[in-house]
């Protein structure tokens, strides 16, 4: 046979990405990237709100983009035998579209309006309609959030819809459905956005949504209406069924086959979550933390579904059915700010330099730009090189994770960071290992919350950025878990899962581990615990804990 | 009469400064200033542990240097004319001296030896030493610690010695006695530094040593052995008696009046710490808290002898009859860290510019030292004007003034601080208004403090580089206190109490008052609290109280 090839689309946070991958073999021929055009000047965002919006429009172009681009690096051989797309996104990044489901902002009069825009995973906008969705949850018969950790979250479906609508009278009356970024994509690709019948995603209805099939889908309409009667009739203009990713949406449309010079026989596959097919391209197995490390972390957990039984984990993000290998239980974790804290210390100590040095007179506007961009390049690299040189525990500093609110274990997005133990000695490299340990303990909490319940755990497989680019965060975070860590190879873990999972759509392979034998890359390195460090990091995790407490319960 | 002169010597903790002073008017003819030599190169210290020693060559250079290079400045006259030196220094600053009162490390073999130099007021190696004497004294029949707030620090006399001839037994063999700062420098002036004779000052031995008249002295003999055997003996080679400063130590010495190109005939006054005759040349009055605002802070109050009665004040620095004016009782409090908080959370913004702009290449050495010069300069009051444009309450963000332990209330050096209510929008500005903040509400534990044992305040006289330069900091702090605050105007308020003092010792005047009257320079501008900022700190206030609470009793 010819060879074949799929294409994985992985849109993360601030650009879009793909990968050409061979089925056969799992060889990345080619990829190309697209940073979000709006997004990187700023536009629609309100960070010390913490309001963040993204524009379909930066999608559709990264789309093209980014599909048209990586295929001028292969031979044509290669574009002709492409049997498959698939996607997956960040979420939950819902938008509210209109009855052919096209976003509000792709429609008159509402291009500039962020609440017509995607909500992006991290906006906090909606902490208010979280709780009341919790609170509601807490007195109503069924608990809708019992398979989603307990704990409804701001950065999620529900709350982000109300509180736009609630803030926004003409999104409301405009708005007929809401899209998750990771279903929009597939059904722009097949040529069906019609909110009623395009595929929706598994990943984001079971792990944002409230959806279960023990509850026949969706909460209830009553439930809705409890919650606020603005969103009376929404439930049917959503969807009742959702799909894993090894299910095919359908074909590539005749008009975006010419757009990206494929044929139309290609398959789209079902969207999911980036995180979950990362996890998927770093050949994640049951009983392994699949830990994908970036500005934040999503900590995903796979157990066989015979095994799983009816055991609820409390405080996660959730478990469902086929959300991140079909066919298996998907447990979803993770830390709302990991990366993200170390470049908001980052960001501190770059203070003089974007608010002083760059009003010097001593050089002139270029040397002074370049000067600003030279140093602040270099932060994290030393930081984390002096860092390393602390002895552990010198520096008494004990710091706590929450400086994006906690996701897990039991979300609370109103808690805050703290760093104690500070003296008149505590420079920038001590409080920057502080702040590394405090991830790295921040990370202990949830595999300690997944064993207290009951889900055992036989090792971690990390990806994303810290993972590859931070020996000395990952040797932290290896003798913190004490555990072995290994990290995945494949450096577009996230689209090499999305070709895998193309592959299984479009029927080359018939389960996802199949496809992850054939075309995964393997691990590149391995981190193991020192044994004198995990003794004394139990001590300060023990500080930790202790001032977590105080800070949630009694501040 | 021919005018009369007087000159007022102010040890600080970098330099010591002159003044010649105009007794009749209090003009302020001229000045000189001396940085210390071995102490600007960072010889004999170690800042990570806290180890802060000095050099007596450092006290003797800038003792020569400073009169007579101000004397330089003015008329022969004046010189001709000039009746006292009084001199006001750090302390506890102790040091080591053989029998004829000579520093050690002034005598062969202790050269270089930081066990023989003055070990430092801020010197904190001595925490153990310190909690040995809580523990001893809660124990002994006389609270001897009582006259002292009841919690002896590891910044005072005894613990100093016990840690230092516990742990260089060179130095305990080679020691007869020990003499403060404050009192060695006019026995050298007057050549009278025999341990047993010279004279010293009521303020060292009553608020550092627990002398009192009660106590017929020092500690007794049984306490100090019981303490540590190796302290045998030595109390018979320190002192019984002690003086106020209105009170002459002798006539300077023919010696020294050659060398400073004065006439024998002046009398040296008895010395005194420098916060306290600070607050003389600030004219301190009964009931004003009299605030010296520097790196640290020295909170005093004086209130006239009749009205004090027995009353013991719990938790502050100590209550001595005359230690900061003669006749009235002094009552000690103070802040371990005030400015050097601001100055520690530059340095770490500092950080990139020291480590890693330091060594670009884009620009050459010369034009690299300016900018990092530039720039690091301009961090506090930038800082400051940035910090004053954030609305009260805006950041959450609540910090612990304890980075160099906690001095008063209830003195404990082993505190840490911390900065809660930290998220990713926090940038270095909010940090430090609520560093600002926490430095306010460390001044208002001791407000209350005063107020709860019975002690009524009427105002806030300020003085020191804090009160003179930061209008921000001044302003939050009279919010804070809910009390207007009048600062003084004199720019050497401590070498114009000197002055004053000297000017009793040597007979112009026959009281201090009488003094401050004549030679006071005044208010130089005052600050009012702003009502709607009080109720918001006070809600703030309650939350750094709540966070204290825990990090000391429960973390």
């Amino acid at each position: 046979m010819s060879q074949k090839y799929t294409i994985g689309l992985d849109y993360g946070t601030d650009s879009v990405r793909s990968l050409i991958v061979n089925v056969e073999n799992g060889e990345e021929m080619a990829g190309a990237v697209y940073n979000y055009r709006h997004w990187k000047e700023g536009l629609y965002c309100d960070a010390p709100s913490n309001r963040f919006r993204q524009h379909p429009k930066d999608y559709l172009e990264g789309l093209e983009f980014t599909i048209v681009e990586a295929l001028k690096k292969v031979p044509k051989e290669v574009a002709e035998n492409v049997v498959g797309i698939s996607v997956d996104t960040t979420g939950s990044t819902p938008v509210a579209v209109d009855e052919k489901g096209t976003p509000l902002s792709l429609t008159p009069g509402f291009e500039e309006n962020p609440n017509a825009m995607f909500v992006l995973w991290k906006d906090h906008t909606a902490v208010k309609e979280a709780e009341e969705i919790n609170e509601l949850a807490r007195k109503w018969d069924i608990d809708f959030t019992k398979y989603e950790g307990g704990i409804y979250s701001s950065e999620w479906f529900w709350a982000k819809v109300l509180h736009i609508i609630r803030e926004d009278a003409g999104v409301f009356r405009a708005a007929y459905s809401w899209v998750e970024h990771c279903d929009w994509i597939p059904a722009l690709l097949t040529g069906d956005t019609n909110p009623k019948t395009l595929k929706r995603s598994r990943c984001a209805a079971g792990h944002k949504a409230m959806w279960h099939e023990a509850f026949s889908g969706l909460p209830s309409e009553e439930f809705l209406i409890a919650l606020d009667p603005m969103l009376a009739g929404l439930r049917e203009r959503l969807y009742k069924e959702t799909f894993t990713c090894d299910v095919a949406a359908g074909k590539l449309s005749p008009e975006w086959a010419e757009k990206l010079g494929l044929s139309s026989n290609v398959t789209v596959g079902v969207g999911a979550f980036d995180a979950h097919l990362g996890a998927v391209g770093a050949e994640i197995k049951p009983y392994y933390v699949s830990k994908v490390m970036g500005t934040s972390t999503c900590d995903m957990l796979i157990t066989p579904m015979e095994e799983a039984g009816d055991k609820l984990v409390n405080g996660i993000c959730g478990q469902v059915d086929g959300s991140i290998v079909p066919g298996m239980l998907g447990l979803e974790a993770g830390q709302s700010a990991f990366g993200d804290i170390y470049a908001w210390f980052r960001r501190i100590l770059e203070w003089p330099l974007k608010n002083i040095l760059a009003d010097t007179n001593l050089v002139d506007e270029e040397t002074r730009q370049k000067l600003i961009e030279e140093t602040s390049d270099k932060i994290i690299a030393k930081l984390s090189e002096d860092a390393e040189k602390v002895a552990l525990e010198d520096s008494g500093i004990v710091a706590l994770d929450w400086m994006n609110g906690r996701r897990t274990p039991d979300a609370n997005q109103a808690l805050k960071g703290a760093i104690t133990g500070l003296n008149l000695g505590s420079d920038a490299p001590r409080i920057f290992r502080a702040l590394v340990e405090a991830t790295a303990f921040g990370s202990k909490a949830i595999n300690e919350r997944f064993v207290e319940e009951g889900v055992r755990i036989d090792g971690v497989i990390a990806l994303g950025g810290v993972a590859k680019k931070s020996p000395f965060v990952m040797q932290v975070v290896a003798d913190v878990l004490n555990m072995p860590i290994k990290v995945a190879r494949s450096e577009q873990a996230c689209a090499l899962g999305s070709a895998m999972m193309a592959s299984v759509a479009a029927g080359v392979y018939s389960t996802t581990l199949e496809a992850q034998e054939k075309m995964g890359g393997g691990i590149e390195s391995e981190y193991h615990p020192i044994p004198e460090n995990v003794e004394k990091y139990q001590k300060l995790y023990d500080k930790y804990k202790k001032l977590g407490k105080f800070i949630e319960f009694d501040y």
